[in-house]
């Protein structure tokens, strides 16, 4: 009884080395070495070759190593078994974390200070909001939209959320759907995004939907933090805005093509962070141990936890 | 009955209009004008000039309309009666913003991110700490120092706090007085400073402290944030222990002489945040409120709140 590890991009010997080191009992196996098919019932991924699965008929399940699964889920010729999203205290945490940090930059005028400091003048500003007169809007109310939510209010910051569906529980005001998006936006300052990548969130943060956020806040004008996946940007669409003054600024962790290539006029924007799809590094001690253990309780008869949805995509 | 009103430095026709709009059957009267001296049983001050209280012979209470008392107590004339803190939700919530902003930013390289970006460059970090790796060291655990542990601690972060006399209520080990200083400093990674300045505190933050904060952090070498008061620390020993390591990095809002002379070396020294005493502005409006709360409690024969002990300071 194998587990198959495939993982592109990241360090595959690292993975196999930590799978490898508490297997309890699986074979562990490299799929660019060669292994026997018939054996492999479990394979823990990212980003797999497209097809590289279709072969495995014993196969009883598929763990996502990363938060995304759109890149997994659009190979055609996936089985049909069910694929598990990780979803990690780490995990969570981290990306809490940045949400809260870039927040906190953009409200507490971190690129003022940042110039002020950078030609030697003492710049205090004559007005500070405080943190319950800036609106935060999530979108995306999954555990990472509803941890970070709950975080930014324990900082006394004015939170809502928008969901499609708009069922999640959270302890912040939820807005729904279609219907909802508009007066979502309308209360918005700062715009944190933590929506998966599905055919109805690409490209959903365009012209359109900048220029329906708030205009009234303390602020000075919306800001966009984007730490949920690239493909729900229009690159193009931020730069303009950031340049005709739209959005007053933006934090970005992930990109339409990564790495973010040298020459994008995001990289010099005004009032932009830039980071390297680091909002939330998996600790891969700690989801081998969450694979390995769903595995065990699969193999007892239990159910398997956050089964992605192949019809939403998340 | 007269509010007098004696502020320098800060805007004091702002909080003689925010005082005098909602005054409750006060006299509000400008330090700066003539007044009757008899008249007033309440101050409100900023840095008063030395002696300018002392003939106020009918004179209640004093509301100091910052958090730090020393430079008023400091002041020999002052009369023998009450002198109040303010301790104000809002205030408190804005510390905390700025610890948690500046705790996050080195913890999550925001120097190494930015120098990235600025270079157009995609450099994702090989080993990024989780907040449980990260240990913070509070010195003072008033209720600004309790608050921001709290905060800290929803984030994940290890954390502990340091008080001279070691009895305060919180929900992190407290360390106590100079017998639990070194032990403290050799856990903490972050070292946050929220203490009163007074004589035992005065340059408390020196070369033989830093010397003493933790060598085995997963952050390669501790960070000094101060946001309480400027006398707290020796510039020269900040940028000694910068230069060869002993520090790591420093976030600093407050400093021995302010405004910063432009030609000091910490503007440029490495790795640090240097803001201008912006860590958590007043809010006037709040602030007015709050004294002429306490004033009427007073006048009702209720203790007033947050009275400093002169004898230590705070």
């Amino acid at each position: 009884m194998s587990l198959l590890v495939a993982v592109t991009g990241w360090q595959p010997d690292m993975w196999l080395d930590h799978f490898g080191r508490s297997a309890r009992g699986l074979t562990v196996v490299d799929a660019r070495a060669p292994y026997d098919p018939a054996e492999v019932r479990y394979a823990a991924v990212w980003k797999p070759k497209p097809g590289l699965l279709a072969g495995l008929v014993h196969l009883e399940a598929i763990f996502n190593l990363g938060a995304g699964v759109d890149a997994l889920i659009a190979d055609a010729t996936l089985p049909a078994v069910p694929v598990v999203r990780v979803v990690d205290p780490d995990l969570t945490r981290r990306m809490t974390e940045y949400v809260v940090w870039q927040v906190l930059h953009h409200h507490r005028a971190g690129f003022h200070f940042h110039s002020a400091q950078s030609e030697r003048r003492w710049r205090p500003l004559a007005d500070q909001p405080a943190a319950g007169d800036v609106r935060i809007g999530i979108m995306g109310l999954g555990v990472l939209g509803r941890d970070a939510a709950s975080a930014l209010r324990r900082l006394g910051f004015d939170v809502a959320g928008w969901s499609r569906r708009g069922d999640a529980a959270s302890d912040v005001p939820v807005f729904a759907g279609a219907a909802g998006l508009d007066a979502f936006l309308a209360r918005t300052d700062i715009l944190v995004v933590l929506l998966p990548l599905t055919p109805e969130t690409r490209g959903i943060l365009n012209a359109g939907l900048f220029a329906r956020l708030a205009r009234d806040g303390r602020l000075g004008g919306p800001v966009l933090i984007n730490a949920g996946r690239g493909g729900l940007q229009v690159e193009t669409d931020i730069i303009a805005a950031l340049a005709d003054g739209t959005l007053l600024g933006a934090s970005l962790d992930v990109f339409e093509a990564e790495p973010l290539s040298s020459d994008s006029p995001l990289w010099a924007a005004p009032n932009v962070v830039i980071t390297p799809h680091a909002a939330a590094d998996s600790d891969p001690r700690r989801l081998c141990g969450y694979v390995l253990d769903q595995i065990e309780r699969h193999r007892a008869g239990l159910a398997l936890d956050n089964v992605v949805d192949r019809m939403t995509g998340y």
